[in-house]
């Protein structure tokens, strides 16, 4: 079966076929059934199977050093609601597919390679990567009970439903030193590729967000009765807020900074009523630390001499900050050997949206590997990357997985 | 009963006094057992009573010459939900107290004098002044049908319930000829006069609303994995129209042009997702009608030069457009002189809000005449008009009304 065929077909376990994309949330029924074919593909490419205690799958592929630090390479197959085929799952069948490749061609390696499905990268309960987190040691029993689903089902719960006790999820960390490095293979996600013309991504690092809820808060009054001299209106002081974060990410020392509204509310919300309050859900990321917090710290600055001009006042809520990811100088030289050695063309770029990669980087080197996201399009069912694309990728992964277990 | 009580007294109409405010709504069992109560107000003042076929409650005192055009005066005692107790029912109680004034003090009027207490100023069915439009025909039997509150019940159907047949209603219509002028008191609603420390507001003038919804449309994306440089996020377009919108209402030729954006909507509207997609609920008003046309034409033209920039499309869809009103002069005139009788600070100043006096306009002369609204508050249980000032709005109508039908 070609890769391109079991995409689709890991596509067909699917909770809401009806809607035109896929959901396949992790720990459901589905989910498991989905699992179990990805093992029986990663059996078929000659791996040794097993689920970890916290249900994350893994099949391996001992080297002929079997106790050296080992070669880690996945993604997840779970899904947000109603969204594309391409996202997780090419980094899971694609590394499949790239041990399939090395062992075809006879390749031995010294290193044993890991392939791993993560369970729930998608923020079912609230957090993503939680998969990763378990591994990495993040996820404590305070935070098995505290994240929930949209239906109120803790993340206990869920494990528990699943088959994989709670109280055995600390057995799921992984020891650093056995692992040399992880390495993900992933659709972009967004659109600098197809612009590029590049066919490859070879990530030199990963952004995360440092994200705030803004409630600006001013008057509210009547739209007719209330000169525009004696107003404090909260939502065209947000909207001012809005431009200078806009421009504060295009200007920023870095090159790399991006800042979203992607959340907007507006109180009481009638159409005869001057907004008293507004809600901003601010979105800043950048790989660069120093020029994110900068970004952060000028738009903070702004919302105060904002506030006070307008005669308005500003609170900022915490919602996440993460560290952004340095990948590792041998996980780049070994994908980018392997493109020049293809023949392919790469662009050395940033990660904008956050991976299991950026968790596992806190405690092993990591590296990500991408292939063209047609349109930038994702978590939607338009989001599409051509089999022949998703094949340079999986080539491309091979050939690292090849320089890193040598 | 002085008039601060028979206030507190009707604020007692109410169908969810656990809220804090009062919630009357016209048609409601509650609203027929206030008007009953407001009918024996009116009785007590010595008029005669009756219901029009709208369920308008109209109190008359005869003049010496009961076929002359007759002074109407009046508001409303419907309320919008929590709502305040003076909002109305300032101009309905107190014109019941002007007539009392006047006669006590032994004058008789040459022409009648009416108060009504229109069904239905506020928006229970979506559109307003249904009690005002009743009478000068501006609701036909589709809009009877069309016209349905959050329940889905039609203005049809409420005013069958409440004991007037829908087929009925053209007969309260009334005739321009037998109209000398229309006078309302009414609560500012707004912040000008108690800034300006006047103690009156004489209305020359009442805006009226040019109402649009602005539909932006860029490119939903990963708000990670976007570089600013590839964006297209309708909701900072959008962000960029408010600015203009308050830029151009105060730079508007008129000085008394408003606009406001009271409704805001982002879609997808996820932390993680550049918006696609804005809407903007924006309402325009002024009495300066060619200024505020000139307002929203500009607006519209920003619009476009935005999108264009941004590399988005703008739909404009229409909400409402009503005709300022100009008051009479006969109306501006006897109010001014009641004033200065008084000894009562005073300002001439436009109604920013609208109100029945401004559908009344299409068929006969209007005036109005305002007290200050403390901070400016209305549509709240905070809206508070102290007892005095509220008694310097009835003697004020009264010396209008004196003047008027003399």
């Amino acid at each position: 079966m070609s890769l391109r065929e079991q995409i689709d077909e890991l596509a067909t376990f699917n909770d809401d076929p009806a809607a035109g994309g896929i959901t396949r949330e992790v720990f459901t029924p589905t989910y498991a059934r989905a699992l179990d074919w990805v093992a029986e593909r990663m059996r078929d490419a000659g791996m040794d199977t097993r689920l970890d205690a916290f249900g994350n799958l893994w099949g391996r592929w001992s080297g002929s050093e079997p106790d050296a630090p080992r070669v880690v390479t996945g993604s997840h197959v779970d899904t947000t609601l109603n969204a594309g085929k391409y996202d997780g799952v090419v980094g899971v069948l694609g590394a499949t597919d790239a041990v399939a490749r090395l062992r075809a061609d006879g390749f031995v390696p010294r290193r044993s390679i890991e392939v791993i499905a993560f369970a729930g990268e998608e923020p079912r309960f609230g957090t993503g990567c939680i998969g990763s987190r378990a591994l990495v040691g993040q996820l404590g029993p305070d935070d098995l009970e505290r994240l929930r689903d949209r239906e109120g089902v803790s993340l206990a719960q869920a494990l528990d439903a699943a088959g994989f006790p709670p109280d055995h999820v600390p057995s799921a960390a992984i020891d650093p030193a056995e692992v040399h490095a992880f390495v993900e293979l992933h659709i972009e996600q967004g659109a600098v590729l197809e612009r590029g013309g590049e066919q490859v991504g070879v990530v030199t690092a990963i952004a995360a967000p440092h994200d705030v809820r803004l409630i600006v808060r001013g008057e509210a009054a009547h739209s007719g009765a209330t000169p525009m001299a004696l107003r404090h209106d909260a939502l065209v002081g947000a909207a001012e807020l809005m431009l200078v974060l806009e421009r504060l990410a295009r200007e920023s020392s870095s090159g790399t900074t991006v800042g979203t509204v992607g959340v907007i509310r507006a109180f009481p919300g009638a159409i005869n009523v001057v907004p008293g309050e507004a809600q901003l859900d601010v979105d800043i990321r950048d790989s660069d630390l120093a020029a994110r917090e900068s970004v952060v710290a000028e738009l903070l600055a702004a919302a105060e001499a904002i506030a006070a001009a307008r005669g308005l006042s500003v609170d900022v809520e915490p919602i996440v900050v993460d560290t952004p990811v340095q990948c590792a100088p041998d996980v780049i030289a070994a994908a980018t050997a392997a493109c020049e050695e293809l023949g392919l063309s790469y662009r050395s770029m940033t990660s904008g949206a956050y991976h299991d990669a950026m968790i596992m980087a806190a405690k092993v080197p990591v590296g990500m590997i991408f292939v063209p996201s047609r349109g930038g399009i994702s978590h939607h069912p338009d989001e599409y990357t051509a089999p022949e694309q998703i094949d340079d990728g999986a080539r491309v992964l091979a050939g690292t997985l090849r320089r890193l277990s040598a």
